[in-house]
Formats: C-alpha cells, structure tokens, sequence
C-alpha cells in the first residue's frame, strides 16, 4: 500500500468504517472530581491469524496493540490528543461512522470546558448519544458523586 | 466522502479488508462438465442498522445486496468479469487481503483456459489454497465427476 497520505487516510476510514469501533465511556470513579472517568475510544479489530494486521496499525503512527483472550487483535486509541489528530485527519473520508467521529471531538472539546456539575451533566448526555449512534437499546441512568 | 476514485477504491480496500471476504467455492453439480460450479466472491457485511451501508456499496456500480435472516447485510459480487474489473482496481490499495485478490484473479483467468480434466485438477487445487489464506483448517477431498 502507498503511504501517500490521502491515499492511506481513506484506506483507514474505510477499515474503521467496515470493522472499527467509536465510542465513548463515562466509567463510574470516585477518584475524579465528578465521579466518572471520561474514556474515548478508537478500536480496530482483527483475528490474529491476520498476521500482517499489526504492521498496518503500526503505520497509523501511534495506538496500542493488545491480543484478547479470545484470539482478537484489539488495536486502540485512546490518547486525548491522538484521538483529536486521529479523528480530524480521517473525517472527510469516514462514510458510515462520521456521525461517531464528530460527536467524539465535539465531547473532547466539552470535556476541556467543563467548570461545573451542571456542565458535567451536559457532557454526560452528550456521551449517551453513542448509544443511539451505535445503536445499543440499553440506556444507563448515570448519578454524579455527591 | 470524496468520490475521486484513488480514494474511493483505497476506501473500498481498507473496507474489504477489514470486514469483507474474498473466496472461490467448488460446489458440487454434476450439471457441469466437470462436476463443480467454480463460485468466486467478494462479499461485504454489515449489521442492516447500519442505514447509510446500501448507499456506500451502490457507488462500486455493481454487485447485489441481500438481507439474511440473521439482520445482517450481505453485498456480493459474483460476476466473473465484474470481480476482475473490481480486484484489479482495488489491487495496489489491498495490504490484507491482497494474495487472496491475486489468487482469485488467477483462477479467473485459469479457468477459462481449463481443456482437460486434467487442467480442471490443477484449478481445484488452486481453488484449495484459500483454504490456507483464509485461515480455515478443514480441507476437503474432492472428486472429479467420472
């Protein structure tokens, strides 16, 4: 594959388009200041038999590789930062997670706003909306740290 | 998303190779000459809540949508000379599944030289190697019909 940048941005979006995951968790911890841990997520899949997998993700430049239990490469971005870099770059060529990827930044730049509970909630509701986008039924009922 | 077509097809690419499949099945009928229906495919899924889907495969111009019972999509290409027109285009952007797109390009073009039985052996036999490809560790003993 060229490593031409264009080229090589579209064959991503279409790999995350076909296989990825673009979510956002809000992980109950009351060792931060609202009571969750905002935690976005890129995620490619992969079986492991899928030997040349781990040299295409190396070329995305930065991510972690881990191998589950279940023989599934699991390939992440999880770096604020990256997240942000990653998303921009891939956006005008995602197709069908586009949505996904828009909400994620929108909540990226939210998250560094956030000043008060009030705006905590606001984000929390904004990260329910992945539920809808990746079309899970179940919704969660989530309460701040007193 | 752009429909230039470098980038188009480098999207497609990153697509198949991430959730789609490329294989070529020898199915039994004695209505052929030799005893099997060379069937190659390309095949791309996704979950039909995936509403944008149907759109992204209408724009490779070809191939046909089918949903299975399971509420999956399932796009197919079959057509000898359309799966040709289609892996050549998208050949120098496959990285995954780019020896399983050579294989079935060759055995397109082997089968239409087959003259002999014999020749119709070596072709099973390639056919057998997308086997090895795609990482299925059954193989099965084939016999011509007498």
């Amino acid at each position: 594959m060229s490593l031409n940048s264009q080229i090589f941005l579209a064959y991503i979006a279409g790999f995350l388009d076909g296989d990825g995951s673009i979510y956002v968790r809000a992980k109950p911890n009351t060792s931060y200041r609202y009571g969750y841990q905002i935690a976005p997520y890129v995620v490619f899949f992969q079986s492991t038999s899928e030997a040349k997998f781990p040299d295409l993700m190396k070329q995305i430049g930065f991510g972690k590789m881990r191998v589950r239990n279940d023989g599934m490469y699991e390939y992440t971005i999880g770096k604020h930062e990256e997240l942000v870099k990653f998303l921009t770059d891939i956006m005008p060529f995602l197709f069908l997670k586009r949505e996904q990827a828009k909400l994620m930044l929108e909540i990226l730049e939210d998250k560094k706003q956030v000043q008060s509970s009030k705006d905590f909630v606001l984000l929390l509701e904004k990260i329910e909306q992945f539920r809808t986008l990746n079309y899970s039924k179940k919704r969660v009922k989530r309460t701040l740290t007193p």
